[in-house]
């Protein structure tokens, strides 16, 4: 069992049938046009898969025909390439919703077992294509897309059809599961066995176990549950040299450990077809509630007193000012105004909250005293720091709505509006300066490349948080250029490459848990210096010595 | 400041003033005779430096004024040349005993600066001469041994007087110090500054921050500080391709994180010259207390029940019926007698622990806080599986005594006896097979490889443990072979291979914190299986192109 794809949509967020509501979608039409400084909205609509051009497969029927009897389905009508032609990066989304769906994958094989992918790539290699792994399509940052590198076509790896949980161990709380499974499906398995692995990305809904690992993810509860790289135990490669499973000891002195290359790998070494990892018995008890700050500044002292006193916290996330304000005026534009606000702002107001003031919502899970042990912990610091407690209603809304966000980012694309999300992290000592670096460059660069003196709006938060520092998450809004996908790419470029270029000079890395892809390829050199780069190529060159395996990401 | 090298034995452990103390060594010896079943134990001191072979250095006056042109002090001396020709392993102090230095470095280099260190490696390839680095030289796998491959020499790079610690970052919680500096110095100098690294492996005294990482190595309260492994924030390797600076970022997902690859590389891509590290406040609580259970396995459930329950402790050392028995017969034998026993006795016996019994000691550090919640955890958790608290005087003696067990080998080995250690890691599923197979080879063993039908004694205990798994740690007597070098080794190898087979068998590694070395070298192959050796000779052909960085360890 699995996600039925036809329920997708194959250039937008998600599912069809959903709507992200808006009650009064024109109250909201008309914030965001005082917001960011421009006219009316216009209509921007995206064209249709008839209307979009699709170049023509290189590959014959005796290639695909190789490929089934690999043991793979194949795919290649015009509904199945065009929904395998991009991610979900905005860039992605330029070209889908403007028609252009060259490169596309010459075709989509669909592997029935770990052997048929094995089988899949030494065909590949032979025929020269080159091999893209595909999950659930969610890359926000091109690592999906089907490059050819200096081969003849491509053929894509769909594994979605490797979906089984395969073994839980309830001594060692670890599972294993073929890579293709969704996180939905994932859970719901693990859940009846009376685990969790407690990995929810904002994708959760549509990405797969591969997928996290590969682009080496974070879920909303990376505290407890680890980032992938934390959570994966051991990995199982296909690549052009063989099959790899990887060493899946608890701790081991016995040389590097090479699992730990995997993570991150987006299938430039290999395509993960098995992932061993740690899971959770089943929380029995959570508490999540919010805090506010006076300042973002406040609240990330914070943060940091609740990670650096290592209390077992699940969650932290931190909005600064900006979003903090946004989405409190949009939850109250979209949603019926209460009489209970007016009393709320004078409370707000009398405990020297009425300006500007920042959210704080944090998670513990666990076993109840855990919890409890938790939950005082984090109030006793919060407050301590100028913090105070708000109670447990924003803290629901957010779980509540916690995988919704990206469905917000069609409905914007029809009415004339950019929005995309980048995220970085750095050591605390450095995050303040990165901060607002990167603020800047996303304001200063929108405004630039925006018309008639409109400008963008900039909003931030700590995601992720560590003993030694934290990612910082920027979700910027923009009017699009006119003009068509050329000034609209050249638009996002300038806009992303500004950001880039700010995290590079103020020690922050080009990605915390969207990957690299194609969009940073450009930025990794200068992250990772010469000899690293030239160790990956060395690991490259010996696991995929003919390049086929999803060239152009990572910078290699 | 650094460790006075003319205070330390060349062929033995620790300082020359130290005498591990038997009150009562009469009573010890009849006690291990007894319990091996030998007879008298013989008289079977070490040779003298004066009375060993010591090979001619194979480097002309030319070669030595290059490496102090290069920026390092350099030695010859028989002294020098004999401290570095081993390690302080088993098989180690055998050759050392017995007078046989070969092979041992032609030189010593000893560079001044990091910069110094870059050019003697670039020297070394130019002359042709393997590099073996050496930090405390402690290695107890072979990783010191200076063996020259297929080079004409071998140049050893002593990195002592690289010991500046060179930054702190308060906020971060991050250190940076060079690779040479001995434990106590480094903690010296970071609690002056209000932190703690809180890595203390037995080692602790003689051994360095540069060979902890290289080696992989781990704490005795890794829970709470975690391995080499986890604290390693970034690295600076010298290496023949050139100086690298790993990422140091908190976290990433920008492609794999390759400072995991410095982590157990023992010298074999580079010489690691500098470290950032994480780094803790000082702790302001402590609690170390200990527990008896009735058996190992029952001791086992609570030990895996309290990592698993996420308590922050930090150490959980659970040792098993055999070292439990032992270590209180040899503290009651080797101290006064005191009329307690007898009443403790009968006490024990009455609440069920009469016989068989196993002994955990668990301690956590922080802040007050935390300390309260994770004894509280740790008392009530130990209680339903059911443990006895047994209060905090045995852990005050572990803790007192915690780096002085490697001083009982020498004495041990003038007295006819052979005493080593391993350690492995395996799942928590996995542990109690690996245990008895591990344990039944070093039993049989020793039983086959000792005269006269004598026996060994095996003595175990969980070190380490983690969410998914946990460290055995085997320490094992014998009565020495007689008949000269090559029996002994023989004997030692026959012991030694029939456990590391029982764990190749067993699913656990062959070092959980020990490192590969020499002596490890020849289960790497089996345990990281083909692909991933290859992968490391591609990553070593990389970084080392002419293979001169510390041949023969890791299996490589």
């Amino acid at each position: 069992m699995t996600l039925d794809r036809s329920t997708l949509r194959w250039n937008a967020w998600g599912f069809a049938g959903h709507q992200e509501g808006f009650a009064r979608a024109d109250k909201l039409w008309a914030f965001l046009a005082d917001a960011l400084k421009t006219g009316a909205l216009p209509q921007t609509p995206a064209k249709t898969l008839a209307e979009s051009t699709l170049p023509s497969s290189r590959l014959a029927f005796g290639d695909l025909a190789a490929f089934q009897e690999a043991g793979c389905e194949v795919g290649v009508s015009p509904e199945d390439r065009a929904f395998h032609a991009r991610g979900d990066s905005y860039r992605d989304l330029l070209d889908l919703r403007a028609g252009k769906l060259d490169p596309a994958p010459d075709a989509i094989a669909y592997p029935k077992s770990a052997e048929a992918c094995q089988r899949a790539i030494e065909l590949a290699a032979r025929m020269d294509l080159a091999v893209v792994p595909f999950g659930g399509g969610t890359s926000v940052v091109g690592g999906v897309t089907p490059l050819t590198g200096s081969h003849r076509g491509v053929i894509m790896i769909d594994t979605t059809k490797l979906n089984a949980l395969i073994a839980v161990d309830r001594t060692s709380l670890r599972a294993t599961a073929e890579a293709g499974i969704y996180g939905p499906f994932l859970e719901a398995k693990l859940n009846a066995e009376g685990v969790t692995l407690g990995h929810y990305p904002q994708s959760f809904e549509f990405s797969t176990l591969g997928g996290w690992v590969a682009a080496r993810g974070a879920g909303q509860q990376s505290n407890r549950y680890g980032k992938a790289e934390d959570w994966l135990v051991s990995a199982k490669l296909a690549t052009p040299k063989g099959t790899w499973r990887t060493e899946d000891f608890p701790a081991s002195a016995a040389g590097p450990r090479l699992t730990d290359l995997v993570a991150g790998s987006e299938g430039t070494l290999g395509l993960i077809t098995e992932a061993t990892f740690a899971v959770h018995e089943r929380p029995t008890a959570r508490d999540y509630r919010a805090f506010l700050f006076h300042s973002f500044e406040e609240g990330r002292a914070a943060v940091r007193a609740i990670v650096q006193a290592e209390i077992p916290v699940a969650s932290l996330r931190l909005s600064d000012e900006d979003e903090t304000h946004f989405f409190g005026a949009l939850s109250r534009l979209t949603n019926p105004p209460k009489a209970m606000h007016k009393v709320q702002d004078a409370y707000l107001k009398l405990r020297g909250f009425g300006g500007a003031k920042c959210a704080l919502i944090a998670g513990a899970e666990g076993d109840a005293e855990l919890v409890a042990y938790a939950r005082t912990r984090i109030a006793d610091i919060a407050g301590k720091h100028g913090g105070m407690g708000v109670g447990t209603s924003p803290a629901k809304s957010w779980l509540k709505g916690r995988f919704h966000g990206p469905y917000l980012r069609d409905p914007l694309m029809d009415r004339g509006l950019g929005v995309d999300t980048l995220e970085t992290a750095a050591a605390w000592a450095d995050i303040p300066k990165l901060y607002t670096a990167v603020r800047s460059a996303l304001l200063d660069a929108m405004k630039r490349v925006t018309p008639n003196g409109a400008n963008g709006i900039c909003l931030a938060h700590i995601s992720h948080s560590y003993h030694d520092g934290a990612s910082l998450y920027f979700t910027y809004l923009w009017p699009r250029a006119t003009g068509g996908l050329q000034a609209e790419i050249a638009q996002w470029e300038a806009i992303k490459g500004a950001a880039s270029d700010a995290i590079a000079a103020n020690r922050g890395t080009i990605s915390h848990h969207h990957g690299a892809g194609t969009d940073h390829a450009k930025w990794m050199a200068a992250e990772k210096g010469p000899e690293a780069m030239n160790v990956l190529r060395a690991l490259k060159a010996e696991l995929d010595p003919t390049g086929i395996m999803n060239p152009g990401k990572l910078g290699l």
